[in-house]
């Protein structure tokens, strides 16, 4: 089926002319990629709120540079309200832990969500529009200037991991990583990295959100509200260390799609389709479901690529595979971006490989594993491991393997395209295995016997269990 | 039907996977659009012709360079012709002022037009592209590369701004707008830039077309003429001051389309429509209309936007807006730009908001307005008036609002996007109408009636009525 | 017909927003365009191979930068393969000399040719992906990370220009042209430049493949091999100064498509078709021409555009012309890039043209011809002779007209879009025949029958036959 649906999308690529690789900015310098040596990163910095923090990796980092790339990562405690903010690249968030709902205001869609007990002596009702659940494992699409905001109920953390695709087409702007918060007095977490940037000039340490830049006529006018109301807005009585991630005193009651009962006992297809049904507290205007504004506004959002969802690779000896991809999931065509989740048993590998058309953000869920990149002069330029809440960026081309060091090694790779397109130095389906035996024989210079042990042992498809296995397999 | 039509791009933009939103470069430097003070800028030149003049602002001004694009603006007197040329990038022309008749070759359509008394001994007959009007209003598309002329007939002087989108995906050279002259003597109106910024080399200022560099043999042999005419093209008997506007002795007289009656009793889609119509005096080869090069050669180049189009958003308090994008217009959707025109009355406001996908370049037509821009730190990086002749360029995701100062005040807002989506802060299809009322009430740290305020309290769309007439209208 | 493919290409623009346009990087420096001078450069380097050897033009040089290409030349004696390799940008292949075959490892699509005579004891059989041969004049079309490796079984030596396109929106890193090899122990043949590029900096000056670059425990488990055919696949053992290209001892006998009988006395639009039928020796599996990997798997890699070939714009006094475009080839659509091939006679020209949506890598196959180049100042910035093996870089707009020295001046011509429009300034369909000739009269201040020999004395279409010739024919 991988197979099939690989066919699938490189048929569509040259129907659409291309359209399947990612259309993207370079990076800025001519010699940005010239990397010699690569390094596992751990964020840098951390903003902390009020009911979360903030963590960030150095975006002008000449790894990020050069992948075109930013990452962060928001932990929000119980009750936390990530406050509504947009920025000005793609970005896809995952959720590495807990659980909660989510909002995204898409300008001109209808507010197709009416609050049951909302409506006061002057008939105005509280409708909006609809809100999404996240759970663990959860690969969520937020494009760019689409206001997005989170929150958690539940006990455990939720800890979110989200990359901006500043190299994206969808970023007209320069390659600064950019959030706009529409609350909070607080810094956004990309400033300090601005400030570096731009050495020399008296910056004013202050937060501050987008309504607060803006005179309070203005707003008392825009809005039709009193002063009060608009220093309220503007953040301004706030102190700032209140932050990003605020605490809402008695937990948030907004309508939300049920609970999700299936997901135990169905299969997680099953589950993701209840879920896009419509809600039980719907407006009962009945335009919904029916005309042109469905395809946007109804479009999908989220899919989980987690441990329970169904895998796409798996060998029980090796490990599993589950991306996401612009085929599972349309809001991911747009934003030219998909992800990947793996999990690896211990000792398990992945054979050498590189993607054809994107870069690979890996970042480590869980356990550690040893992992090597070479460059286009055969040079090793990463040799180490990758641990938990480590992230390492892969150029596009260039080869990885990887073995895992732990019982299981999970990652999720983020990727600049949204069909992303893997070539493996080894195991069936290989770029090995599609050459002539003769070709191989005098290009690596073999015998003819070892040309073929060359093509032939391994029979494995990515993923190669612990060697002991696999010779037993393999001689099987 | 703003929402429909909205509706309508954004499934399109899914359906086409992303190709609604403008595939253009970045800014070329890391820190271009670090920008914590715009201004209102004048044109910084002139150049005088025999006919007009045009007007240019610097293209290497950071603001100019962070959105990618070039301005300029052309003054016809009567009976000036605007030399032919063409541009290495795509270009829109608005026309703030007269009426006239211009010119676009594409290579490879047929010449269409037949002047009728035009044949002679040698039974040559002057068969000629298509020609257009253009009156005060009209947008015009000109892809890059593509030969255009224009020329005013009447006494009112023609006044044309042109954007050049230099950092669109059709340009594949460097961020300098070019302009390549098919006669004169003159020197191209942005060159004087480029000479600034290769610093220190000696450079000759001399005028020239693109012939004027051949060498007089080659264009006797690919030309078929003698060396004096070879002369005249190159324009080298001709003053340098002479320019890019040339007087036309007697006035030109070529086949246009028949003079629009209609457009003052009838709608202007109306009028379009008839001028889109096959002229009297065509070529009676009868392929024209019945082949594969009609989707091109006829296809539609210009639109009004104007004061007697009529408006996609209306308030007879506040204002009207009349935008053209690549629904309208096949041409803008090629080339990726849009535009909007807007008046507003005294005092009357437009709501802050954003461009999601697009760079804004907004021109005072007419009057003068105070406008606000916010960054994503919630600094204020405009706080000022906007008068006639003056631009502002607000970058993609920045946060604008406006309040007019005048009775009228008319701009013309260019887009980096063909289908440009806005997002609202404030009134109805805002942003913060779309979210729900705990969210607004705990993101912001407001009373649960304070929400409701900031919630329900605008109920306009986009464009605001004086307060006093606002408030009335609220109450009513 | 060039006529309606051309309108068919841009009716096919406009149905699809743009498609035929070429989305590319621009070139990263602000003025990298800005050339005062073109040169015509020869190769700077050559790198010796056991079977070969390869030169390579400096792609740090402005004019490359500009152009946003790098350029290669492959000589590969008899029994000479190059090994294999793929690169980070999209290629296109001109075969100047001889002939051979070539694979290309398209990873996912299966393995449909099997070697009849391979079966051993353990019943492993050699499939692998289609071979494919090439001849004189072949343009191929090899995606970015796609494993190409080529082969000479014939006494003349096959030369082969590569065009590698790192400004394409294919390649996600920096301009910079790299070349990954799976085999070997040479220095790939861009490091050198890299190592310019990045100065200072102290750099082992050692070969290396991509495997050679991971440790030996690694490629043993992934591969399932012994230590010594890891060191062999590494290139340990070799002297660096094998090379790229190696000497196959006996010949290479894999299975091919059939010898091209037919394109001696058939057409070539009929060999090509030949050559596309499945070959004789093909996997009885049945699957194949018969499912969704189709699209991809089969899909057209090379079109001869050589002397034996039909052309497209042909004059038996001046020349011929001949175009693989993305209409002809949806290989090249996708890559966004196509070839020229042209056939000069002596003194017969071509008129002064540009190109509307492409730079122009011009590369002399044989004899010299005498070329002009404008830019738009009017400055001549070219003005000399092409010889065979020279090239000459033509940014997008620029003006030239070129004159054949020799009996026949032979060059192809890389064009950094699928679907390239050129704009003639001289004879029939040019931009002068498509304006109105008061226009034309007033624009280059001429007598109305000045304007008319300008506009109608040269009818010949982009080829002018030498003067005597064609005076002769215009007075016919």
């Amino acid at each position: 089926m991988a197979y099939k649906l690989f066919a699938l999308s490189l048929s569509f690529c040259f129907l659409l002319f291309g359209g399947c690789f990612a259309i993207r900015q370079q990076s800025q310098q001519q010699n940005e990629c010239q990397l010699e040596r690569l390094n596992a990163l751990k964020p840098d910095n951390r903003i902390e709120s009020e009911a979360g923090y903030i963590e960030t990796w150095n975006p002008t980092n000449n790894q990020f540079r050069c992948a075109g790339v930013a990452l962060s990562r928001c932990t929000l405690r119980r009750n936390g309200l990530k406050r509504p903010s947009y920025s000005n690249a793609p970005q896809e968030i995952f959720i590495q832990q807990g659980s909660g709902i989510f909002g995204m205001i898409f300008p001109g869609c209808p507010e197709t969500v009416e609050e049951p007990f909302e409506s006061d002596q002057q008939g105005r009702r509280d409708r909006h529009q609809k809100v999404n659940r996240f759970r663990e494992g959860d690969v969520i699409a937020v494009p760019p200037g689409v206001v997005f905001w989170m929150y958690n109920e539940e006990e455990t953390p939720v800890i979110a991991v989200s990359l901006i695709d500043t190299g994206s087409y969808l970023n007209q702007l320069d390659q600064m990583p950019r959030r706009f918060y529409l609350s909070g007095n607080q810094e956004q977490e990309f400033l300090q990295y601005q400030r570096q940037e731009v050495r020399g000039r008296e910056e004013e340490n202050q937060g501050g959100n987008i309504f607060s830049g803006f005179g309070g006529e203005f707003l008392e006018d825009a809005l039709n509200i009193d002063r009060n109301i608009v220093h309220k807005l503007q953040g301004r009585d706030e102190e700032q260390d209140k932050g990003a991630i605020v605490r809402v005193k008695g937990g948030l009651s907004v309508i939300t799609p049920p609970e999700r009962q299936s997901h135990r006992r169905g299969s997680e297809e099953e589950e993701d389709e209840e879920e896009d049904r419509p809600s039980r507290h719907q407006s009962r205007g009945g335009s919904r479901r029916n005309g042109l504004e469905e395809t946007i506004c109804t479009v999908r959002l989220r899919m989980n690529i987690g441990k329970s969802s169904s895998p796409d690779i798996f060998n029980p000896q090796a490990g599993r595979i589950k991306t996401a991809t612009g085929f599972d999931f349309p809001a991911l065509r747009f934003l030219k971006l998909s992800a990947e989740h793996g999990s690896l048993n211990r000792n398990a590998m992945v054979v050498p490989h590189y993607n054809l058309n994107a870069n690979s953000i890996i970042y480590a869920l869980r356990g550690r594993a040893w992992i090597q990149v070479v460059n286009c002069k055969g040079n090793r330029i990463f040799d180490g491991e990758l641990e938990e809440g480590q992230v390492l960026i892969v150029p596009q081309n260039f080869v990885v393997a990887a073995r895992s060091m732990s019982d299981k090694f999970n990652y999720v790779a983020f990727k600049t395209n949204d069909m992303p397109t893997m070539a493996k130095l080894a195991g069936a389906t290989s770029e090995i295995q599609a050459m002539p035996l003769e070709v191989i024989q005098n290009a690596f210079n073999l015998e003819r016997e070892q040309a073929k042990q060359v093509k032939f042992n391994n029979r494995f498809n990515f993923l190669v269990p612990p060697r002991e296995q696999s010779q037993r397999r393999a001689s099987a």
